[in-house]
């Protein structure tokens, strides 16, 4: 793979996931700069690339580290030397609470807690270890996942400190939120997870405990949390690659232009006359948000070919197929689950049409679900 | 990972992918008997386990060799050992062919074509390597996506012999058939499949070409290929694990019984009055042919929870919702891009109860999409 560097693009074999380095690095600094221009910390979630090197370059801007899901994905990059990791998803697993408890000796760790036995088996954890790590109480702000009802946030955050824990604030995140299409259904959702994030606050402080910090926001509606006031950290991820879903949602006014960024490149292997039949399928991006998009031809659609093959059919009768051989490159309906089936990425600087191989990338965190 | 072997159920960590073996193996032992029964050759499709191990266990109980659909899961299969694997899909790229054919130095190979640019590049690889291969004309029997119109089929084979190649027969599947869920309708596709066959047989003898070996046919359908009387040789994949999709197929008559043998281990992590959440969302189990199932659990339902969670609701009142920490187990929607996520399955023996862990086995073309 690695021969690969400094070739053209077109050395790259297919299916391939494929950064464009270029539009990566301007998404990357102008989330870092709307962050610093608010005054807000920049916890990029890892879930989405899970590659400690990107994860690097976003410290390097200004991030205070990055967000996993999973116990082994803070295991992977920690391994690679990422040394700030916010797990924004609680662990009951005791074997999974012990493996981090003594991963906190060697990184500023974060977890999430929603209930006494999590809080409780966390404490046996850590004192086992004789290690320390921040405490984030998880609030349901509308998602109906994880996370306690707000007004309950008192009495966990109670128990985290009565246990001689780090209560370091709230963990707010509304998944379902960043998806919804309209600007106004965001905004509504929104408004109603900051009054849940208030109401949280609120019955913190009627019980004398102060709140260092209000931790979520994804790249759908982090405006509207930055402008609530009340968050203190944004945890988008999907900004730094974009991909066919959330380039979908009507923007809200201030959101800073992302572009697409990951792509897969693939190549036509068998034609019809209504139909090029490309080597790329659900094996090689994720549908759970719908199907890729084909990179600038909007007369052409991509047609769900199975797991190993994509369709790709006309939209307008004037459309050239793509002949026998020729690359076609998607856009991945959604980015997090699709850099997932990859093991590596290759990162191109000088555009997708003639641009060179810089750099291979790995998805240090792959499979990394436990 | 290894310290796992003789260790119970309850060692494994969460989310993973769980092979009852005893299940599979009498999975195995069925569909060899059925093809050992009837005449045919079992050449068992490896794109659903994508290892190596297994692919042993089939050919040790009769399987002439197994099929793969992309050239890097025959070099990751070959490098393991397999030693006779056919390519169920064309292949266009001239560095992939390259590749192709120095693999047929060391392994008995076969592949697909459908155009005469791949025959002719084909046939420009296997010169260079000094090689030889098996090489199968694809005809398009009702999927619509790769093979030539039946009545093509001759001038393909003959453009095969011309260039001094083995031609081995036709490759005639049809895939969307598999998934039809009543079997009348499933009956109707395979017989227009097989007026195909005999089309396409038919314009071979017009043009005094034998027609070595029919090869296809799958797991929701290997039964009425079989009673066609013009496959020679079946591909079925998912009969090995079966999966929720499969299993939801009406079954005909004199089809062997196949028992799920792939399930994800999950861990409830989070409660509340209406839902468990567990940690297994869409980066543990593809999605693409529906959620998965809570094994054994009809009061349950599984509620799609995104990448890294998963919901259980309650499909009635007196169903019992698990508890924190409780182990959840699933049946996946779909095994093969299921499998393809992860890079180990645990293989258990003694049931999924109190059994132990018997072998860990590596999925070796796990993301081997090119």
């Amino acid at each position: 793979m690695n021969t690969l560097i400094g070739q053209g693009v077109a050395a790259i074999d297919t299916p391939a996931l494929v950064i464009d380095l270029d539009a990566m690095q301007r998404n990357l600094a102008a989330m870092a700069t709307f962050a610093h221009e608010r005054g807000l910390r920049l916890r990029p979630h890892a879930k989405m690339h899970k590659s400690a090197w990107i994860a690097q370059q976003q410290i390097a801007q200004g991030a205070v580290g990055v967000c996993v899901q999973k116990t082994s994905e803070a295991e992977a990059l920690a391994a690679q030397g990422v040394r700030d990791i916010l797990i924004t998803n609680e662990v009951i697993d005791q074997a999974k609470l012990n493996r981090i408890a003594v991963l906190a000796r060697e990184a500023r760790l974060g977890v999430a807690v929603d209930c006494a036995l999590g809080i409780e088996r966390l404490a046996a954890a850590l004192k086992a270890a004789d290690s320390r790590l921040d405490v984030f109480v998880e609030i349901d702000v509308g998602h109906g996942r994880c996370g306690v009802p707000p007004r309950e946030a008192a009495a966990l955050a109670r128990s985290v400190m009565e246990r001689g824990l780090r209560f370091a604030g709230l963990q707010a995140y509304h998944g379902r939120a960043q998806h919804l299409r309209g600007f106004a259904e965001r905004s509504a959702a929104i408004a109603a997870a900051a009054a849940a994030v208030r109401e949280a606050l609120g019955a913190l402080a009627a019980e004398g405990i102060g709140c260092p910090l209000v931790s979520g926001a994804g790249t759908g509606s982090f405006v509207l949390e930055a402008g609530s006031g009340l968050w203190g950290e944004l945890q988008c991820g999907s900004y730094l690659f974009m991909d066919r879903d959330y380039a979908d949602n009507d923007a809200p006014a201030g959101t800073p232009r992302f572009e697409h960024a990951l792509f897969v490149r693939s190549q036509v292997m068998s034609c019809a006359a209504d139909r090029a039949v490309i080597d790329a399928g659900h094996k090689s991006h994720a549908i759970d948000s719908g199907l890729p998009r084909v990179w600038q031809r909007e007369d052409l659609e991509f047609v769900n070919g199975g797991d190993e093959h994509g369709l790709v059919i006309r939209r307008t009768a004037a459309a050239r197929l793509p002949g026998l051989g020729e690359a076609v490159w998607l856009v991945p309906g959604h980015c997090d689950p699709t850099v997932n089936l990859h093991d590596r990425m290759v990162g191109v600087r000088g555009g997708l049409a003639g641009g060179t191989v810089e750099r291979i990338i790995r998805v240090d965190a792959r499979g990394c679900t436990a």
